[in-house]
């Protein structure tokens, strides 16, 4: 798949301010980045930083100058899924998971899996196979919770949303990741851009390593997997956010548009009980 | 100061099982491990990793025979506290922070520094000197919650140790760690062995990013800062945790001792306001 | 159903403490206390309060002398389930809801029905009678919670329960009052004495306001429903306290000795899809 | 204090309906209710009722046509606060309190003062008399929380305000009712209308049971204590809520209009050290 994005973020700046901003797609073996382009305020400086833990490229702005500004970003990308069998895709011992991969069994800010164990093994512990119980980890959050924006804040966790069942993409993430820590499979939080996403906007789905792949899942099911372009994996939204803003600064407004230059594209739903999907 | 340590861990196991053990020092270059030993039950293999995040030593073992096991493990080991001046210990802006000290601002599991601004500006906003913030949070902590064992558990956080203003090592160092990060400063947990610890156990401080180093800090006051050995820091009892363990087993026993080697000793107590000690 | 019960409970009183008791049957039409008797230390006073919201009966003790004190208490009580067909134990109308009984729809400490309503509904909102939709979620606790002491605190709530799926009878029944109000079903908590309860304590389940009555229903499933003594109803735990003390005292021991008197007894275990129970 | 005030509610309503309003204010010795008028939509039904506890009137509506339809209340309104000097404004021992004040000591929905003991005694517990405690819990509320709307909703509790330091009249009477409690002291909530809001709307604060006496407080101190019309008092805001709607409504939009009628009106701040104020 291949696409051209734009996005421009709106601040009001009353005083100089930090922003590391993650809006960049991370550069895999599957997804190349092949021309990019930031548009930023005068005198704003810009250095590029690379996360040491999870994967993204952060972008440190220093905006010195106070007044309504603008960051705009164009990104010309291209990506391949990579199709894996789902025989392939079974649980890692933890005898042989590479070190890199144990930090997300560990329970994070907006993942609480240290209290989900009897609910996780009560709930998907009878499936045989690691790809099945991911698989109906998807299911049931996409059946058991209502996708709605107004009712999660920042604030909101995976424990939340397990009581109040509604939430937008960032919150089936963070259920999904939880749900798949509980059961002891490696879960990482995933955000991204998204092929017919309505309305346009950042979107997070999760990553699940299984048979030595961190393999994708969109427990909202709004937009084809191979729509999606990686931009930063971490333990979870904390980890990951789109901008960390520092200074006196207000966020004022958010565009991105997603232009697919595939005149191929056949949108795959990732529903496949045979097959998982990696962009690693 | 120089010290022989041993630690035994029990387990019952009851079927072939993983662990993974973070009881060695981490070697820094204030910290030297002259000499270590693993005395394991026949059988057991294991195997040692680094940590990707955060400084760790991860020992994974695999028993394979069920029955009553203990890992027992003899270290030499040597440190010398780097004093630094206060003076020197200031605010590092985020326009300046290595990435690798980013993550160390996010809130985590046990460390949900995200919902605590306010609190921590109004309690400590006021103080000019990032240095003598931290110390008013050590100070705060120290003096308005009880160290008392009983009441927290697993699960417990910094907000609930906040809320109900009592707690153990690991339940202060995770306050210390998330009303830092909540004023805009890196901080980590830390785990270690603690010379005259009553009784002998693992303990728990934090350490703050001051002036281009990682300070140590710790709210208990139980224990000489000097007679600490660190074995791992990360984000917080998530990432550092002493023993996890997988499959069919139960903890049954900890034996924590202490041997000081070293007769000219002189506790520092880590209540200077001029200084602030470090051990990287 | 008839039997004789005594129970001891032991405190070491510091200082001059007053204790609010409720471990005496609650008297109605269908459970009668025919002969009681108080057992106290030498000094105390005791004097008898009815509270004015739930149903119980306090005894407000004085306890005026220090040192190592046990209440007694010993009660000769009778009392007979009513059986109702399960389709006169309808769902009633807010419209048609005694003001009595409205509060019973609220919230409460241990039972934030508030954040449950989502996930009650899809649950149990197919479900088109209201009996049913109680013995189901009766049913769902049984199945979904496990029943183990030593992992929840007197602080502990239904969305703890809910989200740690173990627990004891405490945890059982407010995790039934939270369900049922989410449902728009107005329900109660209710502590007693329980015949065959294995270790013999007190012992909670809960009530639920169908068709004009207060029905009764345990998610426990450990004792047979009338086996069950009523001591007190009210909005949750918080309200049902068997003894809250106010003073410097610790609880130090409890005895309860349930003596059944009915040589036919019979036990009724209410999983009868046709027939609700209660002790009005 | 007299004042005439008049309410408009209006919702969208899809289905038959019920409503559960309190907005009439409730008469007690020092308030009167000199004249009062519902205007109700055609086919509209209403029955009063009187709260078994608490102190509220309730008017229960039947909504039968669907459309936009508004309640309108306007009612003419006299009262006067009761002073009472401090002195006599002391802490009634548990061994003299009336069976129908001990509920105010429990824990509630919004109010979790159970696990609040060791921050109130910290905090308070040097402070002898009982009113000079409530009058720093309030004043420690009105300087360690920022007035803000925004932040909170309606599942936000005092543990979330005390935490996040950030809410509205009704999160600030929750948190002075628990730490209160916390302290001993039995307090409720209580709903109103006040004097001088900006913007009108309905008001929260809070009564302590001291001397014998529902003493008054307002931690916001944005209003005249002699400038308030109480309506309701319970537990916390789920038993005193204003409306509680049943069917398919949406709520669209409140308008209240405070008339004061009282051409010699002296403000009452209600911070002196020495009174107390008192509406029963």
């Amino acid at each position: 798949m291949k696409a051209e994005i734009t996005t421009h973020l709106t601040y009001a700046v009353d005083s100089p301010s930090t922003i590391l901003l993650s809006v960049q797609p991370f550069p895999t073996q599957r997804q190349k980045v092949i021309q990019e382009h930031f548009t930023l305020p005068p005198d704003t400086e810009r250095e590029e930083l690379r996360a040491v833990a999870g994967e993204k490229r952060i972008s440190r702005l220093q905006v010195v100058t106070p007044g309504t500004v603008t960051f705009s970003y164009n990104v010309l990308v291209e990506n391949h899924l990579t199709v894996l069998p789902a025989e392939q895709l079974n649980h890692v011992p933890i005898a042989e998971m590479p070190a890199s991969v144990l930090p997300y069994l560990n329970p994070s800010r907006y993942c609480q899996s240290d209290r989900l164990y009897r609910l996780a093994a009560s709930q998907f512990g009878h499936l045989e196979h690691a790809f099945e119980q991911v698989m109906a980890v998807r299911d049931w959050i996409h059946s058991h919770v209502e996708y709605s924006g107004g009712y999660t804040t920042p604030h909101t966790s995976a424990l939340d949303t397990l009581t109040e069942r509604v939430g937008v993409c960032r919150d089936f993430a963070h259920l999904g990741v939880t749900l798949c820590r509980a059961l002891t499979i490696p879960a990482r939080y995933c955000t991204g851009y998204a092929y017919r996403l309505q309305p346009a906007d950042f979107h997070a789905c999760f990553e699940v390593y299984l048979g030595g792949h961190w393999v994708l899942f969109d427990a909202t099911k709004l937009v084809p997997l191979n729509g999606l372009v990686k931009i930063a994996t971490g333990v979870d939204a904390a980890e990951t956010a789109v901008a960390s803003t520092f200074g006196q600064l207000q966020f004022q407004e958010l565009a991105v548009d997603f232009h697919l230059l595939d005149p191929d594209f056949t949108p795959v739903d990732g529903s496949s009980p045979t097959h998982g999907y990696c962009l690693q």
